[in-house]
């Protein structure tokens, strides 16, 4: 399961030039999953490599493929979304990545020349790469849990589960404008309706369900990671002052619900696998998880060492040309829990995910100041705005604001492997 | 929109015998959508009629509809589920209803004889009726909210918004078997995994989407109903031990997500329309619904007159042949939020709508002792358990308990227009 292969030797180069740069987030070693079209065609399966896609339909038609990849390429190229692909469990994607690897390679000879079937990125639409059926959102750093508390010390329930709450998948999205939504709030007891002051972003990570499970059958956490197909960025745009208000009994609701930004490409599980690492050890007074939770496997392997950024590009710097300011720096290998125990969790009372269902990580914060993964961290809710290099200053989001997100995967020995990034620019309500 | 026509004409009477029961579900005058298959066969769009299925692939191929009633046949009989008919919006359905309606009734002259394309309802299976894309559950009952808080009084959250959750939509499911799920509980600081001890119910109405909204595009109140396809019955599973335990600070989620069962057919928004009635007036010390959820439709007609009841039986009843024994009645009227109310607020940050969402009322309660929507407000959470006639004391469900809501709509002057009913199994976990 978790063993490298030739599809991890960092010593290939790519036939695409662009792929051997070293700041590329797509080189032959990553080859991600998506969906693209090009001047309005139909939605179509491609793979990302440099500063191209592969279009996976024309492998096809060129008989480029066999066997068990050839199969994982008509599953992706059946519909408008890669559920089909994924479906499949992962041993079929794996084989394609292996051929689409050999096709790539410089130094490999092939019959087909892919040159033949690439498509410039600039010049294709990226949609969503799956029909996600149901989104669960996680809370998974205790660095987040402790900051948005006041430092308090964890929770019972924390150190237990993998906290989690149902959020919504109908507004899910891809890069675009994010509309300052109107929501309820109270001061002073007096509750009023307008555009929320407190609009935040949540960087996280989120993994896409592959093969899923019958309803009432768990998932033991030796066998989850083989339920996860591969890996995005999320966006889990917050509302905070709503949150508060609407939050008691049954969690957040509309302060969540108006928008998700996710990147377009899935990495897959096997591409990321050269990053996993040593989960980090619980304090000593923190209990160990029970057993059907407890693994050596996510012990050892279950931490992802991707390391995440997040940027804010205000409109005054846009129209000063001014490029993005990072404003965080933090890394996905600090969570509490791996994302095998999280769907061992998410499926230990018998509920069924589905293929598409994607699980984001919930805030990945670590553990120092300028790695607070929202502003609500950052900003101590909004009191201690931080002020950017243009004398700007912000506590929260402001109308014009692009926040992008970003994840890279490096280690010594090891190709890059990049998720490329999510944008959301907050707009003013023009309804208001 | 809120007009009633001959299709409420309670005289009229049915071609099918059992449709003029004055005690069947499904008169003339009901005409509920749901999706059936025989023998294996491809699921396919019916209409309950008495103890009958209108197939609506028989009427399309004898040319039976004409315009609008036809386009909404071919959309109903264009996939697995109704979600292309829901998404018409109501007029196409309604145009539907109409020829029904005149197919059925027992004075009036057709070139078609309807009853070739019925299908004996013991003969056929029933299916989910829609794709449900996200699931929403609200808590929007005033007695079930200080119920289960020993008697408080209104939050302020409750009286200013319908709270809601978003919940699961992957495990809903028609009448079957509930396995007991094993989940986390704590006692005394010792966390443990086990089967939940503490089962319950919650008897519910929930509405499905028909026509959508884009996102960025809040629904108003005043166009909130149109928005309505139908209505069901929802039993919204519950596990109260562990509900507590994972639910600070994101609220429920396993103790929700194992299984929540559904009844098949789909009132009408039209079918249900006389029984609309005002809602129930807040207390003078209860704030106003803000502007944008303040109706005086809302007011006037936002209220459901439908009884609804919960009815068990055990295992040592089944074993001994004695009916199912009601330990609850109550009804929807009660609510202290319309649907359209939850509709106007689910979008009012922008959140999208799609077809086939069902958003459930939250537990059903009333004001009487008698018409608790759930065990945990019945029993004081299992503490006071209720004895049934065979001298069984119930305070959570046990393993073989079968319990089955069911609804029904009755007014003076009116036909009954029936839900039907959903019933769960509680079944021993096999793996313990």
């Amino acid at each position: 399961m978790m063993s490298l292969n030739k599809t991890h030797d960092s010593s290939r180069q790519c036939v695409v030039n662009a792929a051997n740069d070293a700041q590329c987030d797509f080189p032959i070693q990553n080859l991600p999953f998506g969906i693209f079209s090009v001047n309005g065609s139909s939605p179509s399966a491609g793979v990302a490599i440099g500063d191209q896609i592969i279009d996976l339909a024309v492998l096809l038609e060129n008989n480029a493929l066999s066997g068990e990849a050839e199969v994982a390429a008509q599953a992706a190229c059946s519909g408008p979304t890669l559920n089909a692909l994924m479906a499949l469990g992962n041993a079929p994607a794996s084989a394609l990545r292996e051929q689409l690897f050999d096709l790539l390679d410089a130094d490999s000879a092939s019959d087909f020349d892919i040159i033949n079937a690439l498509v410039p990125m600039q010049d294709a639409d990226l949609h969503l790469p799956a029909n996600i059926g149901d989104f669960t959102d996680f809370l998974t750093s205790r660095h987040h849990f402790s900051r948005m508390r006041d430092k308090a010390p964890l929770a019972l329930n924390f150190m237990s589960l993998p906290i989690a709450y149902h959020s919504r998948a109908s507004s899910i999205r891809l890069d675009g404008d994010i509309t300052r939504p109107r929501v309820q709030t109270v001061e002073d007891d007096i509750v009023s309706f307008a555009p929320t002051t407190k609009c935040d972003f949540e960087l996280e990570v989120g993994a896409y369900i592959g093969c899923g499970n019958q309803l009432g059958a768990p998932i033991a956490v030796e066998n989850a990671d083989a339920h996860i197909f591969g890996f995005c960025l999320v966006n889990d745009w917050s509302l905070r002052d709503t949150q508060r208000f609407e939050g008691a009994p049954l969690g957040p609701f509309l302060s969540k619900s108006f928008s998700t930004t996710i990147s377009p490409w899935i990495v897959t599980e096997e591409a990321i696998r050269p990053f996993r690492t040593t989960m980090e050890p619980r304090h000593s007074n923190e209990p160990a998880p029970l057993p059907h939770l407890a693994s050596q496997i996510a012990q050892d392997t279950g931490a992802l060492d991707i390391t995440l950024e997040a940027t804010i590009q205000t409109a005054a710097m846009r129209a000063e040309n001014v490029p993005a300011e990072r404003i965080t720096l933090t890394n996905l290998k600090h969570l509490y829990w791996s994302f095998s125990q999280m769907v061992t969790h998410h499926s230990s009372n018998g509920c069924n995910l589905r293929t598409g269902d994607l699980l984001a990580s919930g805030t990945a914060s670590g553990a120092t100041d300028d790695s607070c993964a929202c502003f609500a961290e950052m900003t101590v809710r909004g009191t201690r705005p931080i002020t950017l290099k243009n004398g700007e200053s912000r506590g929260f989001l402001e109308d014009g604001d692009s926040l992008t997100i970003s994840g890279v995967a490096l280690r010594d020995g090891c190709a890059r492997v990049g998720f490329g990034s999510a944008t959301g620019t907050l707009v003013k309500n023009a309804e208001i």
